[in-house]
């Protein structure tokens, strides 16, 4: 059954990118030189070093790891991509005439434009009414396999405040940044007594970078303990001698 | 050899409580009713599921599960305790006679005071030349076990940014919370270009939270790749054709 899935490197204090920079983003040499490349560079080498990563940007090389074995599995899970406007933007010169991707990939954005075919099997369809046709239209040219959200931070944190996400994996990089862009905060709107509860279902521990997969079980109401006090009273300070 | 180690319950989303209660903290019920309990309650449910949790708080029952064992040995490998005020002020009346700990803790404070000394082998020794010289005081007490940050979180922040941490554990809870207190932030006042990186050294999957122990290897500057562009072209898109 189709899922709709996510996964996202973060550092280990949950972020994803450095600090947001307002260059365009067409503009690579100087995004390199700015304030997101240094964290993001960081959290996704893992990906970069393993060989199933390299082979679809077409470089040589890389290592034969199980980093490497859960990105062939993320990419083979995937029958189709909705992906955020500004994502696209960035990718959209340097991902080049083979994008990576090799299956449709649904942008949600406010422009309409016409498809976009790339070789190797990647399509650009440029969706208007939101991310829930984007879904929608991804859903049905997946053919049975997931739906995968392939960035960025603010499209993600909507499907999950939206509940339309099923699976997310994290794929934490040992390392504290500081500061640069969170993957969670405030935008998911949550109230104070509100959580979104998820079930890890998987975890692989790697040398640089541990993987967790979740369940998205959904909002749940927070909801206080007595802290153990209703369990029977053991011990000799129990009953407040 | 002893080691300065932390560990610390946090949400997915990075919060170890809720949004701050401004409220004296030893006003008990009215924290109850307050921002940081819905948060703590779900972030530290694991720990009071657990028998090894219950059994140091006088408590009958609870689940003896790999969990349980992760807060016996976290237990059994502290020597001695180094904790901020806060933390102290707030535990003070609700820990009682005999005080979970059962080992020296050196509280970190601008108020100086005589030791108070409680049963089962707790005592609490007040220190004001700050967190570097109670970690000093504690290391002396540990008699070669390890010296463990009780929290809460600012101190554990500080111990990171002085390079003074060896080891931190987090207990991730599969919960989003959207607000609250960060372990982590900018307080750890690292430049953009510096991290803290850190090596995970062990990994446990439980049911309802994953144990990620990490030995902090400390700051290091981040450093831009080619991102794999090194190795030879491979495939019919690396030409640029």
């Amino acid at each position: 059954m189709t899922k709709v899935t996510a996964q996202m490197s973060i550092s280990l204090d949950g972020f994803y990118t450095g600090p947001r920079d307002t260059r365009d983003p067409n503009d690579m040499s100087g995004w390199m030189r700015g304030p997101e490349a240094p964290g993001f560079f960081r959290i996704t080498r893992w990906a970069v070093d393993a060989m199933a990563w390299r082979e679809r940007q077409g470089y040589a090389g890389g290592e034969q790891s199980i980093d490497s074995e859960i990105i062939e599995e993320t990419f083979a899970a995937a029958g189709a991509y909705v992906m955020g406007r500004r994502m696209f933007d960035a990718g959209e010169v340097p991902w080049g005439e083979e994008p990576p991707f090799r299956a449709p990939v649904f942008v949600v954005t406010h422009r309409s434009r016409e498809v976009l075919e790339r070789q190797g099997g990647t399509s650009f369809t440029f969706v208007t009414e939101g991310v829930e046709r984007a879904i929608e239209l991804a859903r049905e040219a997946a053919a049975g396999k997931d739906v995968a959200m392939a960035g960025g931070g603010e499209l993600l944190r909507q499907v999950l405040a939206a509940g339309l996400l099923d699976q997310l994996e994290l794929h934490i990089a040992p390392v504290l940044l500081g500061d640069g862009q969170r993957l969670f905060g405030p935008s998911l709107g949550l109230g104070a007594d509100d959580g979104i509860e998820l079930v890890p279902t998987r975890v692989v521990e790697a040398p640089t970078v541990t993987h967790i997969r979740y369940a998205v079980a959904g909002r749940s109401k927070l909801v206080l303990d007595d802290r153990g006090a209703s369990g029977d009273l053991v011990g000799p300070s129990a009953d407040g001698t």
